[in-house]
């Protein structure tokens, strides 16, 4: 990460963490203490948190869009804070849709505090986001938040309907329906962060339009580099458990190339997940017969090039912003 | 009902049904299929449902409200849709929070489809009322309607945290808590209803603020009226089963009101709720023994009152508006 990175993102934390607990103060106070502990700010039991929160990246992304137009980071604020309060509640409510009892080396919150109290928190965060952006009075960007949500809530449907669908024969999901559903999940929030913070630093929307494309660029990237971490990412550094989405038979991307490939190792491949076997030593053997076949090698490429297809655009519109361009590197850089 | 009430909620229903199925059409087909299924259109194997979905009362609030500001209904559609679309989000996330298996005569959307597509369609269905009002572009509609969902959710919050509190003792839920959870729970989406309804059709900020605290005071009346039904209501209306609010040991109105009346009965009650009985015997015992304190008659008033208020306060701002009246009747008048 370059020094200018690290300073902005540093910047943006600052700038955003008085915003955050303000708006989390807005909340009931046991509804605050669930908040509080979701974005990282406490354990469960209350105490203060020693691990850090969230980096911030949606954030950065509106701030650095702001200031690419002309715009001062302050004029940014309520979109980021809109976004990172999404991001947070899209967490929150995922956790409990996937089962995971585990998040950035912590119990989720519906595995500390219940079910119920989790969905509870989710809607408490998102209800927080789209007040805070309201309260701007800024018309096109809650518009843009607004369609991102129904964007994002589109795409997670479209990942659980996945689960359903056969590993391999006619009703496979392609490679397309991936990408496509990814942008949906990861891309629409990230293109919004971009978008709004044209919007709110007085960009046009012509030029929010554009950035809102790199952003979605961005998030299959994104989403693509999560599925890495999801079967290769160290446990240590994830925070969830080794192979956690071949145990789970989440249907990522490396899998599908990798049974899209054809050949012995995706034929392997295929057995072994349509006996549906969970156990250590099967999904081991799942995560060498993707390499053997080439889907990791594959997901990483089609990652680079979704990421240089969003800087191209990006250097189309913003040709100065290089702190900007180097977030966008940043946020797909964590499989190397 | 009046004749001239029936005919409003009827047209408001006609004028609603096509923008609610435009707006479920945009999500992706598994989370429509679940929406409809939310919203009493189909069986939840997808055939067309029998009975009739909800009855529309909060969209005719933001009719009635923007007409009797001389607007015109189509200006309140799109406010009217998305309070219809934030009760439904209410009602899908309560249910799994409260672990309700009924909802009008059916299985509640966990229950049919499982806890997280259940979470999903709740996201989904609060999406589409925020992305459809933010296309009006009307900031301040947009802004009331964010800060009922907060509070909404802070009211939730605190109904779910009264839950750990005691009976009885220093500690015990006071009228007054119940009343401000009320206001928060069930008001703030109902006073929402009507001050969107008058700034859509172009009435003043005072006036949407009149007819806020108008439904705000409703909604008091109105969570009482369903806590009376939660008692004693018949299971065939209700559509849950009977003393269903005594077996979950939920903090309701007539059971406060009954424990804050002293006396021998009271006395009796708070035995019963303390050894946390939940069979039938007991719990029909308890509502015989909350009705012997004075409890339902203390709730029955508490209401009335509240509807007097909130009556007072509509002839005070929109005199002429006759339908609107009778409409606020109607909300309350369920329990006689």
């Amino acid at each position: 990460m370059t020094s200018s990175l690290t300073d902005t993102l540093g910047r943006v934390r600052a700038l955003l963490e008085p915003a955050l607990r303000d708006a989390v103060a807005g909340l009931h106070p046991w509804g605050g203490d669930m908040a509080a502990f979701s974005l990282g700010w406490t354990e469960a039991d209350g105490t203060p948190a020693g691990a850090q929160g969230g980096k911030a990246l949606r954030p950065a992304l509106a701030v650095l869009c702001a200031e690419a137009v002309g715009g001062s980071p302050e004029q940014a604020v309520p979109g980021a804070l809109a976004v990172e309060l999404v991001h947070a509640f899209s967490l929150v409510h995922d956790d409990i849709i996937d089962h995971d009892e585990q998040r950035r080396h912590r119990d989720s919150v519906w595995k500390a505090f219940g079910v119920g109290p989790a969905v509870l928190t989710g809607d408490a965060l998102l209800a927080l986001a789209i007040n805070r952006l309201a309260a701007t009075g800024n018309g096109p960007a809650m518009h843009r938040l607004s369609a991102a949500l129904v964007e994002l809530v589109n795409g997670q449907t479209e990942d659980m309907a996945f689960e359903d669908r056969p590993w391999t024969g006619r009703n496979a999901v392609t490679l397309d329906e991936y990408c496509a559903m990814a942008a949906r999940k990861t891309g629409s929030l990230l293109g919004c962060a971009a978008a709004v913070g044209v919007t709110l630093g007085g960009g046009s929307a012509a030029q929010a339009d554009q950035v809102h494309e790199v952003g979605r660029e961005l998030g299959v990237a994104f989403q693509i580099a999560d599925d890495l971490l999801g079967i290769w990412g160290d446990p240590d550094v994830t925070g969830k458990p080794v192979y956690s989405d071949l145990r789970r038979g989440k249907k990522t991307l490396p899998v599908l190339a990798a049974l899209a490939a054809g050949g012995h190792a995706a034929g392997d491949l295929a057995d072994l997940l349509a006996a549906g076997a969970t156990g250590d030593e099967p999904v081991r053997q799942a995560a060498q017969l993707i390499e053997e076949a080439g889907g990791r090698a594959f997901a990483m490429e089609l990652a680079d090039r979704r990421v240089a297809a969003a800087l191209a655009a990006l250097d189309a519109c913003l040709p100065s912003a290089t702190t900007l361009r180097a977030l966008c590197l940043t946020l797909v850089d964590r499989t190397r």
